[in-house]
């Protein structure tokens, strides 16, 4: 079977919390100043009460409130696609399965968590979010859960971004957003790093700093965020639950695990609910993809950091380049943060999770693979897990050992094609960071307790 | 039910070809310097033979081959959506399905002719295809079959849409094929059209020129015509046929069924399977919706006229504005062609059909309620349907008697956003042709039998 798909009345009907599974906790968030945790006032005045709430749970399983899946129909179930063509091009024994989020709202996975961030606001009567994206999925995503729930909505645009995807932008204004470039002149946290830094084509350190000063001096405001912490993960677990279910319908069950991995959210989404089986002596390889430009967990550090480039957010647990890393502006925009979720980052260093780090060129070339046979045009983000499934097909047919492997293919690329441009007509350059840069931008860490 | 889906095994197994049904068949193709049916020699120049014997088959189905009905299964059965956010938005108690082939390789319908034309290509032996695009969906669709199948692929597209829609041309280029804006120095065509017209912006029939002398001067090539023809039309008949089954399954029947129109096969793909129960007495109103700017069924007379602007095709028996007449740039590139399909003039002409035309500056306002509210950008040509749908639904629920409306959604919009912000910035203008501009046209109308 080409697809794999679910029934409406499979959309799932709570969210998995992996934090009620996990071995090891990760530490809890705490402020730079006095090293406590924040005061729920705090939190509170960032994010809706329920968001906060599911931030802090250790809870299994949270309900998803009838709205937000009424909402999740417009275009979920997502499908499970069997790339059987590109198997059959390759030649392949190993079978490559991909769970599909392109046929959302924004075309990616980030409407699962837009769509109850927007619901929970609206339930508390706030009227605006304020928001940053890298290469704008996340703020597509935003732009139509606010449209559709009767919010305003503020997007600070990681500047490369909003240069290399003008459509992205559009997008969200079709939805009635405002779009900053930023940094921007709007806020004092935009103008400060333009100063700093007059050359900048911006980071999502940066338009988080934005964003949260914009929530913050705004009546009724409140922020959101797209990736990284807990509740965000926790609303992308509908993708490892649907997925789960449609690959049991056809009897089978994952070797390989893989994706690509920015903050983490649609990663964790995706993976998180095979932990418990993983733990219960399921052999599965689990393999965050991230790219060699950015590579938090693979040449990071274990440690405290602040989750934007002002020093405005708490501090989180995580695997981090530090908050100051500038990461070339490769074509994976929704892959360029120094950080990655706590709890991802706390599975990592335990050994539950592998992390491996991939080239842009090496990405490009399995996304025109994959074009070309599964007639998809994958975001240049989707196209790392792509590339690592290809990899470790190859491998295990190599081995004599065929597997099955679930990937993520967390969105298209149609509003990418300046980058698939860039890479046919061989303008493709790879920058990495080397590993003095990396050591230099670490020597900046905050004073907090150490991590192991 | 937000999303109704068949299962991968009810791909149909045959196209229905309307002219087992029609009351009155259309004349027949017709050479201009003989008037007598072009040799079946001429046409195996153009097409490969089996595509000619559907070309002139009464048939009323024809099998699909086993090997395209594979291909089909990465996209089809595509699903067909119940459009509840925006009737809830629009107070409407009238019902709105949207056939949707969005999902396809090519972001729309034009897959389903591209795929076969492939196939039958390649099986006798054929290596390279030239076609002429507008928008750019026919060419992205001809471009990854071409790739699956292993043929050379060579397109013209019209200067206008190789401009406005860089990224179309990109996608094409993923998939291998060379692109030209039309006219273009390649053929010589080309040339004298841009000398004719040296301000021209292109027209669909002028590629068509470009692309069927590159056919004729090249060895083992061929030409593909991604609409108008007879052959085309039946290979889109699985958007029909599936959406008749889907509506079954929920216990519905269309009262009303509209969808944009060009050369009209998506339109006859989506309404010709619904003929033969209006001939059998069930009362369906089918709309052809067509640009104000374009008026083919609206404002042309029903003659033989040239399929291209050069002369070189035989005479197609069709309502046109003349193989001369220059439609102004407007967005939806798909629906800026002189002429219409053999049959569906044929039905509009008996009065089985209605046709309508608007401005596309209702068309994007219907276009953007649709994205506000059900999350998928529309192709401008597809918002046509759209809006028409809408206003049926506001009639029929005025006249107190609420109606199921079904409509075609040939397509996502994510290569148009630039049409988009032009809209949103203000910037969008209405050109439509005046009488005397469109019989002024209809004057050079070549010497052939009357048609009534």
């Amino acid at each position: 079977m080409k697809k794999i798909y679910l029934e409406e009345s499979e959309i799932p009907k709570a969210w998995y919390n992996v934090k009620a599974d996990m071995p090891k906790l990760p530490p809890p968030l705490i402020m730079a100043d006095t090293l406590k945790e924040p005061p729920i006032e705090m939190l509170q005045r960032l994010f809706a009460k329920e968001l906060v709430e599911q931030e802090l749970s250790t809870d299994r399983f949270i309900d998803i409130p009838e709205k937000v899946r009424n909402m999740y129909s417009i275009y979920r179930p997502s499908p499970l696609i069997r790339a059987n063509f590109l198997e059959e091009k390759l030649g392949l024994k190993s079978k490559l399965y991909f769970k599909y989020e392109g046929v959302s709202p924004s075309g990616s996975h980030k409407s699962n968590s837009a769509i109850p961030q927007a619901y929970y606001n609206k339930q508390i009567g706030i009227n605006r979010l304020t928001t940053e994206t890298g290469a704008g999925q996340w703020g597509s995503a935003l732009s139509m859960a606010c449209k559709v729930f009767g919010l305003e909505c503020v997007i600070y645009m990681v500047k490369v971004s909003f240069e290399q995807k003008p459509y992205r932008k559009i997008l969200m204004q079709t939805n009635g957003a405002t779009v900053f470039a930023s940094p921007s002149r709007n806020t004092k946290n935009g103008i400060a790093l333009s100063e700093k830094y007059p050359n900048t084509t911006g980071s999502l350190a940066m338009a988080i700093s934005e964003a949260v000063e914009d929530a913050l001096s705004h009546e009724n405001s409140r922020y959101a965020l797209g990736s990284v912490l807990s509740h965000v993960v926790i609303h992308q677990t509908v993708l490892g639950i649907e997925a789960k279910k449609q690959l049991e319908k056809i009897g089978q069950y994952p070797d390989i695990i893989c994706g690509c991995v920015g903050g983490g959210s649609s990663f964790g989404g995706l993976v998180f609910p095979f932990i418990p089986d993983k733990l219960n002596g399921k052999n599965i390889d689990i393999i965050a993809v991230e790219p060699k430009a950015c590579p938090t967990l693979t040449k990071g550090k274990y440690a405290y950091d602040y989750g934007d480039a002002s020093n405005m957010t708490p501090l989180i647990p995580m695997y981090t380049l530090g908050n100051n890393f500038k990461p070339s502006p490769i074509h994976s925009g929704g892959l360029r943060y120094h950080g990655s979720g706590a709890e991802l980052s706390r599975l990592v260093k335990d050994g539950m999770i592998e992390a491996v780090a991939l080239s842009q060129k090496d990405v490009f070339e399995a996304a025109i693979q994959f074009i070309q046979t599964e007639g998809i045009v994958p975001a240049p983000e989707s196209s790392h897990g792509i590339a690592q499934a290809i990899f470790e097909a190859k491998k295990a047919d190599r081995e004599g050992k065929p597997k099955t492997i679930l990937c993520s293919l967390t969105g298209h690329g149609h509003f990418d094609m300046s980058s698939y441009e860039n890479y046919l007509t061989g303008n493709m350059v790879d920058t990495c960071p080397t590993d003095d840069e990396i050591e230099d931008s670490l020597k900046y860490l905050p004073e907090a307790p150490e991590l192991d």
